[in-house]
């Protein structure tokens, strides 16, 4: 199956009827979004790696990102692979010592990592057929500054 | 230094007069206490994995704990090591292939790894002496569960 690399464009707060959620929103090269509705804690880990400053002390995904190191594992990509029911399934693919790994996550987790790591991020081609939207087409976005966490 | 095994007593609300704080709660084996502050969201993966059901999808530490897993590390032990200006260090030990690592991490994820994999929880001798409480002298505690998280 294709992948399509997506850049992390962003955490942001999506506006919706029942009230604001965080979200990553990934980006194609030619302008199509991915939103991706993800957990508080995740959300203030991508966008602390992001925009920094680098946290007093190591946040969960600094700690998994340091411990990969460490263990000379390298995070080759990460791929979101399916949605269902709502919920967006992903696969890290790991280079190691002594071989290919590949685990199953969350996106955010996913994503956390590879922000840290410089790692590419794809999306399947026909859940990108699926679930990409035009930037017209997003929900209404906040920036993730304005959450108090 | 000596190290002292502690267990993990368990995920809890701490009453202050400041408001309600999550801790998580060592005691060793003759009956003290070391309450530490910790984040929300390490204090629901903490939780989670002692008290159970599995979640749905992965929590961030248990993909660490598969990761861990994945490529053979084990979690030898967790130690904590120290406290400075209110906040507690920690240090994992990690047995991998290629040999031993050690790895600075907050107590918190050091923890919420430990109950995952069944390691012990050291804390140093020393940094005993000076923090650890009775039972009688233990902040007011009420059961995790009350939070609405």
């Amino acid at each position: 199956m294709e992948q399509i690399n997506c850049d992390v464009a962003g955490v942001y707060l999506a506006i919706h009827d029942l009230g604001v959620a965080p979200v990553v929103l990934l980006k194609t090269r030619d302008e199509r979004y991915i939103p991706i509705f993800i957990g508080l804690f995740e959300a203030v880990s991508i966008h602390s790696a992001l925009n920094g400053p680098p946290p007093p002390r190591p946040l969960t995904h600094d700690l998994f990102s340091d411990t990969l190191t460490a263990l000379r594992a390298g995070l080759r990509e990460v791929r979101i692979d399916s949605i269902d029911d709502g919920v967006y399934y992903a696969t890290l693919f790991l280079d190691t010592q002594t071989g290919d790994l590949s685990i199953d996550s969350r996106p955010s987790d996913g994503i956390a990592l590879a922000v840290r790591k410089n790692a590419p991020v794809y999306i399947d081609s026909g859940l990108m057929a699926e679930s990409a939207v035009t930037r017209d087409q997003l929900p209404e976005l906040r920036e993730f500054t304005e959450y108090q966490v």
